[in-house]
This record gives C-alpha cells, sequence and structure tokens, in this order.
C-alpha cells in the first residue's frame, strides 16, 4: 500500500484530519512532572495516551529532540513507540543533502526510528529528495510554501510569472511515481492553499500554521482536502500541548483536540 | 572577532584552504580497526592526528553520524574535542526551519556540541536563518549553488533574467551584517563560482565536490579566493578518508592531504 492510500485509510478509520505536532520543549512542561525521571517523555505519553483517538498523526520535530542531545533521541525513540500503529508519524526535520548524505538521512529516519514519513527541502534537487522515495509506503512531504515569514524572501520568486513554490509543486506531481509524495503548504497562505489543491488534486497536503502562528482553519480544511475529504493534514502543536500549564495539561490537551477536530468536521465536504 | 576575521587568521596561521570531510561511514573503516572500542571513532583520531597541520577545518557531516542514533552524537562530540583550536570545525547539517525551531537547531549545534559554523539550507528565508547569525563569532554557510546534479532542478531556475542561486547570493550579501556568512559553492560549477566570488569579493566561500563528485580543484582555489588568497575553504572527503583501506589509512589520508595542499598552492594567488 503506497502512503498516500495509507494516509487515506488512517484520516478516514480515525475521522480526523489533525496532527499534533510533539514540538516539546522541556521549559514548557508541567511544574509536577519535573520531577520525573524523564519529564518530556512523560509529557509526550500523557498527551499521546490523552489524544491519540482523536487524532491522524503525530509530528516530532527532530530540533527539539536533538537540543537534548543522545538522552533527546532516546526520549523520540521512546515517544514513538508509545504512538498506536493506527496512527501515523511524521519525522520533521526538513532534511536535504546530496544523494549519499540522504541516503543516510533516509536510513536513520525511517529503517532506525521507523518514522512512516518525514519532511524534505527541495532547495537541494532530484537526487537529494530520490533516497526517501524508494519505499513507497514511506511518505516524503517537501517544502512548498511554508508558514513563516520568511517564505516570502524565495519560495514567492516568479520564475517566468509563476512563483518558485508553483514550481515545487508542479516538480513533485512529476517526481511522484510511488504515490509518497506530500507537500509542506501553511495555513497562512489560504488564497495560495487553494491554487496548489487544484494542481496536485489528489496530493496529501501538511498544513501546520495554525493556532500560534494566526493560520485559517477553515480554509485549512475547505480548500486542503482532496474531493473525498482526505489528504489535508492540518498540524497544530503548542496550542494543544500547552493549553494548560497545571495538573489537567492532558485533559485540557484533549479537550482542544476534540474542539478542533468537530470544528474541522463543520467544514469537510464529505465523510 | 568575526568568523570571516578568524577563519582568514586559521588559513593563514595553517597556510591552508584544505577542509576535510568527515562522512565517515563505519562500513568503510579499516578492518584492523573493527575491533576497538569504537571503530568511528578511533579513524577519526587517527585521521585528525594525521593531518590537523595540512587542514583549516574539518567538516563532520550530521547525517553520518544521526545514522549510528545516540552512539553517533557521542562520537560526534567526542571527535569534535580531539580536533585542536587552531582548527575550525563546521557541522555540516544543512538545517533550514521556522524561527524557533531554527533557534534550537542553533543552540544544539553551536552551544551544545561547539561547532565554529554550519550550513544552513536557505530556502525558508530569513527568519529561519537570523538565529544562527546572532553570535558573530560563529559562522553560517548558506546553500547557493551546490555540487550535486539536483542543483539544476531549483537553484539554476531564473527570476528576472538571473538564477535563483544569484538571489541568494545578493541576499546573503544583504544580511551579512555581523561578517559572519559564508556561501556553498560546488566545485563542479567553476564558471558560477567565478562569477559567484565577484559579487561577494570578501565572503567565505564552502567548496566541495572535488574528487569523487569530479570538482575542479584549480578553479576552486583561483577563483574561489579573496584578493589576500583566503576564504576559500576547499573541502574533500573520500578521497582523503578511504586514500588507502589498509594499515596505512592514516599515513595514506596524509599524503592525499599534503598532495592537495601543495597542488592548491600553486595555484594561489598569495600568502
Amino acid at each position: 500500500m503506497t502512503f498516500t492510500q495509507k494516509l487515506r485509510d488512517v484520516q478516514l478509520h480515525q475521522k480526523s484530519l489533525l496532527c499534533i505536532g510533539l514540538d516539546v520543549d522541556a521549559d514548557k512542561i508541567p511544574q509536577h512532572l519535573q520531577s520525573s525521571a524523564n519529564p518530556v517523555l512523560e509529557f509526550n505519553r500523557q498527551i499521546i495516551e490523552a489524544t491519540h483517538d482523536l487524532v491522524c498523526a503525530y509530528k516530532p520535530n527532530l530540533a527539539f529532540y536533538e537540543a537534548m542531545g543522545e538522552r533527546g533521541l532516546t526520549t523520540l525513540r521512546e515517544t514513538l513507540k508509545i504512538i498506536p500503529k493506527s496512527v501515523l508519524t511524521i519525522g520533521d526535520g526538513k532534511r536535504g543533502d546530496i544523494g549519499n548524505t540522504a541516503e543516510r538521512y533516509a536510513k536513520s529516519l525511517f529503517d532506525d526510528f521507523g518514522f512512516d514519513s518525514v519532511t524534505v527541502n527541495p532547495y537541494m534537487g532530484f537526487d537529494s529528495v530520490e533516497p526517501f522515495l524508494k519505499n513507497s509506503a514511506k511518505g516524503v512531504f517537501l517544502l512548498a510554501l511554508t508558514s513563516n515569514p520568511g517564505s516570502k524572501d524565495f519560495q514567492r520568486l516568479k520564475i517566468n510569472g509563476k512563483p518558485l513554490y508553483e514550481k515545487v509543486v508542479r516538480t513533485a506531481k512529476k517526481w511522484n511515481t510511488n504515490q509518497n509524495i506530500g507537500l509542506v503548504v501553511g495555513a497562512t497562505h489560504p488564497r495560495e492553499l487553494k491554487m496548489i489543491r487544484k494542481i496536485v488534486p489528489e496530493m496529501p497536503l501538511l498544513i501546520p500554521g495554525i493556532g500560534k502562528q494566526g493560520g485559517d482553519l477553515v480554509s485549512a480544511v475547505k480548500d486542503g482536502c482532496t474531493k473525498d475529504g482526505t489528504c489535508a493534514i492540518i498540524s497544530a502543536s503548542r496550542s494543544i500541548l500547552y493549553a494548560s500549564s497545571g495538573k489537567d495539561f492532558a485533559e485540557a490537551a484533549r479537550a482542544e483536540a476534540k474542539r478542533m477536530v468537530q470544528e474541522m468536521g463543520t467544514y469537510r465536504n464529505s465523510i
């Protein structure tokens, strides 16, 4: 089964487009967890236990784990073991390097850590992306139009009248012979999201930027989904993880995730 | 002292433009080291001991260490401790992510591992680069025109008649208020290297692609250096690391490094 099919199945089964970004900051973890053997792992465990029936995916941001050194990698590995098989994992590392190096990253993220999918930076071109594409069951989200202010610096530059990110979208479509490519498109760009969905009517779109970054949930759902109401992965991190800083943090995270799923349901085309 | 000044001083002191890429592959390490407690670390130690007077920098490729998991990070950390302070270190990870994430990567690479400089992917724009630039003593090499075949896919696309990589070069020049930005330009593109050096007459250029990838050493030196014969960092990995697969590997690495330094000297403008 290709990654795209797998994503569709998971979203239909879970009845959810929501992805929780596990961008866990040791400093923001509730006070009462600080005394546990591994506060970040304990935090992740409780977040996952409280929300796994409400999401289609979890997306650990590798930087947050690498910032904790060797212990961070172990925490990431243990976190991945807690995530139920019914839910997908996205290794958000935005890697990108020449072929022989990209192979190492793919091996580490897919084989060693066991991620179902990863984010990849397209700037270095095909041979930097290819090693991630070989296994059609594993997904690759190429950065197209990212949610941050800096997306205007290069991604929006015009090439023959069309922006660079559109060239990335059209190129990704050409490279997608294994049906395992998706695109990262920030919810902070609703008009462009709609246009991108027209170019790739069936491709998974990973849509960050909801919540803290001010992205638009309504358009993310309405314009991000394919015709069957799937393949948009709406990602939120801080608004869910830190919904409460008290002992009720997991409960509060669940309430916020549930609120988002319900709000998304309202705008969904079908299912 | 800014990173650019530091690089110039190191290159003048060491009388070398050579950087050895520590892209160490556990499978390619000589047989007789396989029984040591940590073969990659022992390999690195002997390579560094045999070559440190011949180089201006070492460039560990993070993918090769991450592929070994937690143990790989420890190996990287121990390797960095072996490198003498007279030589610079470049953390080659090509990271790039939104501001709050880029901060984590910068903290990990500069503060935790202690790298003198890093490579960064520019695709996500200013807020993804800024956290790496804050400390003027630490260097940031932005990917401009990379050495691999895929560099043609996006980097060479024309924006108002000028290629994207040139836009990256001119933007980097604008961002360089702390005098700590450099650019990655593959030795496989000699004409473009010459043109880029004209646009940024004083900026450090990290030039990979010599050796296995077929880059041109003569033009890398002649066209990559600033007027004082510095600021080109010519990087080679496999041709030095695996110059011999026998017990004489470190000696053979030294011989190959020495040969390159001598060949480079011939083409150097001054010093």
